[in-house]
């Protein structure tokens, strides 16, 4: 894959135009007028993990493959030992079957917890903090400067977002480029499609940087440091928790960013302060994107 | 329990001061200078029915025993002929135990579930439609002044969101009176309490409205619906398939609440257009709250 595409190209952006994401839906507006609004698409997405059933996400749709695998990766069910076989989607059916070779050991730990207790609703949780506390993340730094210019790009890049709203954004990027951003509906796709990227097409992770349009909890940074990702940035605020897990586990989360502003709560260590923050211009209006939550 | 509060008064508002809500954390802006911000608070909650562990939600961790009786109640897995005879909070283990009188007909679901496909988890969503065919939501109606004079108050209301950000509020409504505000860093977890409360306090549904910062989405909207009220308001946007729900379930859907502005795009016939808009005034930017995403 490549790993240093021309500057400002994505490897995948955002298709706010791609056939089947919006929809044109008609309402009244505050004066009673006919009005056409272009609203995001939402569908149920049931994820198969050989012939288990795990899970159904709303998704908008887009690379319902890497969003079975990157949720499956990032729940900890799909180690580095097991061998995909095959991801099958079935759009009729909104149905994604990821194949391994043997069964997984998360198939067996099902199988075990089902035998004991009955089910395995609300063990997801508990899989996914198992597997941060081995974790050590890669020495990777971030210059400052390389942080205002990913935030300027992102928040210029035409995207389902700006055109329909309702949505949340995240993008996969290295030095000052962006390279993947994904968006979704559902408040962990768009990171759980990076990762299922990430993994089918082998992209190693200790050079690059995730900045989402969320707010940064306890999940989003587990899972960002399951993706070996040591540094998260976000426009929208912290939680506690995720600041907690930050810490511990050594990943540097960077939140509020907003024109010159930033603040980081974890792992400062990394931020190459190359750039004085009074020369970087401020958000202008036209371009101020919301937070995502 | 009181359904004519006086004007303006809440009967349960948001207490950003309440000790446990929201935590100190230092770090370091964009100059390198320390800072220290006030962050929300975010906890695992693993909610019980009976002997039965049904899902690990994460919380700000106010009502805990309202987010166990609204989950529950949402999902379809407590209903109407279900007796609650307890329901336990245990702050150490960081659970919620909801006791029936006999077993509930979603645990024998469950153990059927269980013996032929070996687990439920992603069954939730499934459950949740099956309720919502059978629904017919009352006849209330809406007056614009009203959802106007709202909007007013909810924004103006000190808030966790007001004070740290990166959470979501929702509000059950009478006429233009705000009575029971929630909030939480999960994204359904403010509805469920709202839904907690209701169920806890017998409160009816036919004569109110719900206000959400959060988007308009499938969940949201079902979730309303199976709590019986007809219209659901929002600062956001809109998806496809939670309008095209609102639709077939004849609910009221507003959304992009912002000032003099909002667009209806379901249950117009519920609206009473009493106020010109132009009369009333815009957002003022101190008062202006951001997207709940």
């Amino acid at each position: 894959m490549a790993t240093t595409p021309e500057s400002g190209a994505y490897l995948i952006a955002p298709d706010p135009s791609r056939a089947g994401l919006t929809r044109e839906v008609t309402g009244t507006d505050q004066y009673g007028q006919a009005v056409t609004l272009s609203v995001v698409e939402e569908r149920p997405l049931t994820i198969f993990l050989n012939s288990r059933e795990i899970v159904t996400a709303m998704t908008i749709g887009d690379y319902p493959k890497y969003l079975a695998l990157g949720f499956l990766r990032n729940q900890g069910m799909l180690s580095d030992a097991d061998v995909v076989t095959g991801v099958d989607f079935d759009e009729e059916l909104e149905t994604v079957v990821v194949r391994t070779e043997h069964e997984t050991s998360h198939e067996e730990k099902l199988q075990k917890k089902t035998r004991t207790s009955g089910c395995a609703v609300g063990t997801v949780f508990g899989d996914m903090m198992e597997g941060i506390e081995e974790l050590t993340l890669p020495d990777t730094s971030v210059k400052t400067s390389d942080l205002y210019a990913l935030a300027h790009q992102i928040n210029r890049t035409p995207s389902l977002y700006l055109e329909a709203g309702a949505i949340h954004g995240t993008v996969l990027c290295q030095g000052n480029r962006p390279l993947v951003y994904m968006e979704d509906v559902g408040r962990h796709n768009a990171v759980d499609k990076i990762a299922g990227w990430m993994f089918d097409q082998d992209v190693p992770a200790d050079d690059k940087l995730l900045y989402t349009t969320g707010r940064l909890t306890s999940e989003m940074v587990i899972k960002t440091a399951l993706m070996g990702i040591s540094v998260l940035a976000s426009r929208s605020g912290f939680t506690a928790w995720g600041v907690e897990i930050a810490q511990q586990v050594g990943l540097t989360l960077i939140g509020r960013m907003r024109g010159q502003r930033f603040v980081c709560l974890a792992g400062e260590h990394r931020l190459i302060r190359d750039v004085d923050p009074a020369t970087v211009p401020q958000e202008d209006k036209k371009h101020r994107r919301k937070s995502g939550g």
